[in-house]
Parts: C-alpha cells; structure tokens; sequence
C-alpha cells in the first residue's frame, strides 16, 4: 500500500542539502538557488519534481540543453526571465514553458528584486547528456542517475 | 531550435475537446472536469503536464492505480479531497501528492463548493495498464499512446 506520505506542503519540505552537482567553478554560479526535491519523497522514480526558489540574481542553472531527456517550468511566484537560445522572455506566475530534448539551450534567471518560486519536472530516461554553450562543461550521466563533468575537449574539470 | 511558443499563460491554453477517454456509462463521471495540455505544446514526448479544473463534485478520474507510470499533482486554487486507498485528505494549495507506479488507487475529488484547479504530471512509460477497485474497468495502454478498455472478465465495454 501507500509507503510514506500521501500528500505534503511542498514549502515545508527542507531544502536539498546538496546545491548542486556541477564543479566547484560553476557551482558558484547556482548561489541563491533552493531547491526542495518533492517527488523522490512519494517514491517517484521515472521523473524528479522540485519547487525550486531563486533569490534575486539567481539562475535555474547554467544555460543548457539535454541530449534526451525532456524539462517543464510552471511558475509560481515573481517574475523570472526565461532565455531560450537568445531569446529572452519576463514569466510571471501562472507561466509555464517546457524545453523538449534536443531542443535550444536555455535557463531561467531572477533579474528582479524579489525570490522567485517555480515549479520544475524532468524525466529520468537513461543515457542523457547536456551541453552548455556558455560553458566550458559538457555533461554525462553516470547509471547511478548522478552527472560526470568534463571540459569541452574531454579533459576532467 | 526552438519549435512553437517559448513560454505560454497556463490558464490561456483552451481545454482539451475531449474530456475522457472512458467508456460512456463511466464518462459522465468525469462531469465537471477540464483539462488544459500544457507539456504537449511545447513538444515534450517523455510525460505530460495538464493543468485540470474541477468543479464541485467532480473528479481528477476514477479511483485507479497504474502499474507502470508515475503521477504527480501540485494543488493551485481550492481545497480538493485526495483519496488514497481508503485514506482521505484535505489538501489545500501548495499541497502536493505523488502516486508511484504499483502504489495504492488514489484520486482526488472536490467535496467543496469552489473550483479545484491542480497541475498534474504523468510519465509515457509505455505498456502500462490500471486497475479500478471501484469499477468493472481495466485499462491497458496502446502503442498509439490512447488506453484499450475492458471489463474486469475481460469482455468488451
């Protein structure tokens, strides 16, 4: 039967404690980012939910694109500039946009005085990699479901 | 690059024409109920977000279990009932549920004399099926992406 909880109040789950996997010289770049990791804790195995919060100044994450698996934003809160390729967009609540695999790069970044709350899915479908245009990183996932980092020519970061 | 919209108002996006997939007699059921396709539009083929109202006394679907999909709802305006097995629970918005594959039947009903409006997140894990504890239905997911009905004796509905 049910296992765990059958619902909860997605603001009163505590932060992940790990900010973020990319390399130390990036992940300072993810400062102000909060994430609270929603759907692992109904055993959800085949996509990850987050409500993930951004002070001002924050981004999602560095601007990326997934080689497989697909990504979907709803926002809940303030008012994020969403950049998809070079085009650039201000959502405000209600919002939402999805970023299909193979797709453009893209990333939300807070540009405004006040947090930003959203909603974000993705799959977990084996064998992805990202690629970041503005980075020198490229991104494979390891089976674990973590990310092995390299730079752009194959040397470790 | 990008196909279609970056970003869409949620709430804009007209519902879907069709309201259930389910045979006649248990459709009328689903009265009340209206989805909007958000994932679809940007195309995103891995799983699918809707965002879905209920008006009061209307169901998210039959009390059912899937055996090989995830689902996921994140609550938006109203105070749904979540059924979980034979567990009930009063959600408010910010509220959030996950239902892993091989889990207990759950929906959520509105017992209250508002609208309900939810986002909920489903993956595309192919040959899936669900079962109805409630009703004389199985499901069994076609290759086309639709659902093949029967009676529990496997009869034709």
């Amino acid at each position: 039967m049910t296992k765990g909880p059958i619902a909860l109040r997605a603001a009163d789950v505590p932060p992940r404690a790990r900010a973020t996997s990319y390399p130390a010289d990036l992940a300072a770049k993810m400062a102000g980012r909060e994430k609270r990791v929603l759907g692992d804790l109904f055993g959800l195995a085949n996509f990850g939910v987050n409500l993930t919060r951004l002070a001002p100044g924050a981004a999602s994450s560095l601007h990326h694109a997934r080689a497989k698996q697909d990504e979907f934003v709803y926002i809940l809160e303030g008012r994020p500039t969403l950049v998809v390729g070079t085009e650039a967009r201000l959502l405000s609540p209600g919002d939402c946009a999805g970023f299909a695999a193979g797709g453009a790069p893209h990333h939300l970044v807070n540009r405004s005085d006040r947090d930003v709350v959203y909603l974000e899915v993705g799959d977990r479908t084996p064998g992805d990699s990202a690629t970041y245009p503005e980075d020198d990183l490229v991104a494979t996932a390891d089976p674990a479901g973590g990310w092995r980092y390299t730079r752009k020519d194959g040397t470790p970061l």
